[in-house]
């Protein structure tokens, strides 16, 4: 791709933050090493604790090294130019005058466009806001990027949208949603609309079901305290799932145009069918793992991870329908879990079976399994004739699995591509407000059921998948979830 | 699969012959190798040479040692087991009383099945089966199997097989085909009806085109005599590259019984568009090769290699169409030369493109390409988000392919499964007579237009894909021949 050296003023809150460290320096680091970031930008790291520049940059070198991937070098000269960019920022959030500091910094040399990257409780969100507008810092060209989770339920996130909206419009501001980063899921855009042949096939005449699993074999432990007032729903359904979902159902957008693919989305959860509460007990499942054995190791159980008694699901496994033209009555499984087997993201696109067998043996019905970790992989499961001599023709499934060209380089990070779109201001893989509003509205209703009891909370042994109702859901409708 | 012993007496007429020596005697050793045929059958060698049988038995175990795939070895223990099933039998098939050895032979210790193979000429088709007769050699089990090519055209067709149904009857008679016995081209019939996914796709609403090409990189050479009177079209389109027509283009069969299927390929080949004289130059191209450079060696032109004028083929190229409602319009181009760059065997079903494109590059069209010589394989091109951080997503064509499983055993030849067949009755895999004469009808046509010079002969340097004009009957529909 042509380079083009994007010149802006980024500001980290929550700099020294976990996700910070983890994620958004890494991919700084990387953008400014593949020459996307202007070097006359400037990084401006703010936190809680007074501390030098200097400081501040012996602090991130030591943290990139630990957080690089591992087969990556970290590079001396790259980071030269990388710390040209850092500058530290003590702020307050919760004190206004604090931010004296960040206006000093910013107001001098400053760059026309400015980023604020809220990496920080969204209870912070309206204190940074209204302090950044008391010292005018908020222009028209200004972006802000709000990191997940933004409130609890529909009522909490629209009151916090609501008060970073009377500071920043609409289009200035980006709420990550880090799947979308993922080149795999904005693969499915092209391979649902680049390829013909899944045109016909895309439906619910031909779709039996679609799966989708995104499981992790960590446990919660040290975030026990954060995790435990979300939960697998909020933190893994109401955002990752519902966005694979929209991607995986919605019709065809006029143009990859931000607001053209949002729309579409938007239309496919307002689509969803609310389960009713008859059906809560067996359509939406949650569970909390127990002690058990993962890779090899025996782990503690979720109550015991957090010593204390708790009602936050850490598996959740749902059965969902689109009610529109294109999938009446096709059921979308969708499931997430802590301490599972493996780290595992797949989606499975399993068509139905052939409307008459001319064949002795049972035939498997076709899949198309779309992995993006461990590994990314397309797989297409097809029957083929056993090669031999028998009289009556055999079938096997097997397997047509994607071939990557050479020219594939380095995989790019997820957060790298978000934070270019940023500073690039194209909106189009992040959430707009009525896409989180209407997740919220979706999932509310379960969490509410959850919170009447209506759904018992399930066990499941740390290392397997998820409780047994989470399989008998599926085996009701005479299916199966797809393991590796 | 269970082995079951088959106990027969097979009669190889023409039993010193080319085709017997490459193909049959090996298909019966691997056929007795494998445990398919029950060791107290026998194997008569029926050739003109006067030969003790030490002799011919010498002989054959010389030939088995060259005409074994290269990658196989002979075992000394099969041969032994194989050497006690042979006779050898000298026999004029001209002199009617050179039959009696035969009868002495076949007489004692007889098996209820016989099998008579006629690896002749067709020309002796009818004297063969008038002296089995004669000598009460033919019974309601015996089975005789003819090789192609059975005639010239229509007409001689006719009266050949005319003669040999008055001594057997159509369900006694084999007529092969040898690509029938590849398993990829079996596979034809489980990927169609076996896998949903093809379902809504199979039809002239999605595939833009189907492509076969039957290419080959020898020259005619030794043959020239004998493939002189015939030329490409007789030898290769007729019969091989018809019958790859039929299998992907036929409706689903009601069962895989023998005349299920065949009923089905009768059905393709009388809704074959008929050539129109006006397009006849521009829909069926012929040519002969000239002089050039295979596989970096010179090579001589079809001409020289025969030393002779001729105006028979090496090379054709067909566009044609299937009149029904599935095909309507979709053209099918077809292919085969001989001193063509490779061998290559592939059939490429090309799919539609989208029917609006929301990305900035072009979009390639779905490809199924279904390959099996030199290796067997499946490949589909899809399009697929190049990997990056491009803001606008860019496209590539990328392939899944057959990852085969790892029980697939030794690949068996064509003939094994087709002697396996006809040892057991299973007539599927062969021609019935009205599809060899709904195939000569077609061809017929189009051998006459030449004959009267309506098309004129191209000629095409050896080494290359045909002549140009091969290429120009694509190009003036915006297609491509697909070239590996």
């Amino acid at each position: 791709m042509n380079k083009i050296f994007y010149k802006c003023d980024i500001v980290v809150f929550g700099g020294h933050g976990d996700l910070s460290f983890r994620k958004l320096i890494p991919a700084l680091y990387h953008l400014v090493k593949d020459a996307h970031i202007d070097l006359n930008s400037r990084i401006i790291i703010a936190s809680r604790t007074k501390m030098s520049n200097s400081d501040n940059t012996k602090l991130i070198k030591e943290k990139l090294k630990t957080f690089l991937n591992k087969d990556e070098e970290f590079e001396d000269e790259v980071f030269a130019k990388f710390e040209s960019l850092i500058k530290y920022c003590h702020i307050d959030f919760a004190e206004n005058k604090t931010f004296k500091n960040l206006e000093n910094l910013l107001t001098k040399n400053q760059n026309e466009e400015r980023i604020f990257y809220f990496s920080t409780a969204s209870e912070f969100y309206e204190n940074i806001c209204k302090s950044l507008s008391d010292y005018k810092l908020i222009s028209t060209t200004s972006r802000v990027v709000l990191e997940k989770p933004i409130g609890k339920n529909l009522e909490t996130s629209k009151v916090i949208n609501e008060k970073v909206l009377e500071y920043f419009k609409e289009d200035q501001i980006y709420r990550i949603d880090h799947y979308l980063g993922k080149d795999t899921v904005q693969n499915l855009i092209a391979l649902r609309f680049s390829n013909k042949m899944f045109v016909p096939l895309w439906d619910a005449n031909n779709i039996d079901h679609i799966q989708i699993t995104l499981s992790e074999s960590v446990g919660v432990e040290s975030r026990w305290e954060f995790y435990n007032q979300y939960g697998a729903m909020r933190d893994m359904v109401q955002n990752h799932l519902m966005q694979l979902v929209c991607l995986l159902a919605m019709e065809p957008p006029h143009s990859l145009d931000p607001n053209a693919i949002r729309d579409e989305k938007l239309k496919v959860l307002n689509s969803l069918r609310s389960i009713e509460e008859k059906d809560m007990k067996n359509h939406a499942i949650r569970a909390q793992y127990t002690a058990g054995i993962v890779d090899g190791k025996e782990v503690k159980g979720y109550l015991d991870d957090g010593n204390s008694q708790s009602d936050t699901e850490t598996f959740v496994a749902l059965k969902l329908f689109i009610d529109n033209f294109r999938w009446s009555d096709t059921p979308f499984y969708i499931r997430t879990g802590k301490r599972m087997p493996s780290k595992n993201s797949e989606i499975v696109i399993q068509f139905k079976s052939i409307p008459y067998s001319i064949f002795d043996n049972y035939t498997m019905p076709n899949k198309l399994i779309i992995s993006f970790s461990p590994d990314e992989s397309i797989t297409l499961n097809l029957m083929h004739k056993i090669p031999g001599l028998d009289e009556k023709m055999k079938l096997q499934e097997v397997s047509l699995e994607l071939n990557p060209p050479r020219s594939f380089v380095r995989k790019n990070e997820a957060y790298e591509r978000l934070l270019l779109d940023v500073i690039r201001a194209n909106p189009t893989l992040f959430m707009r407000l009525d896409e989180v509003n209407a997740a919220w509205k979706w999932t509310d209703k379960i969490i509410s059921a959850w919170q009447n009891n209506i759904t018992p909370m399930q066990t499941y042994k740390a290392g397997t998948n998820g409780p047994a109702s989470a399989i008998s859901m599926l085996a009701k409708d005479e299916r199966v979830w797809h393991e590796n």
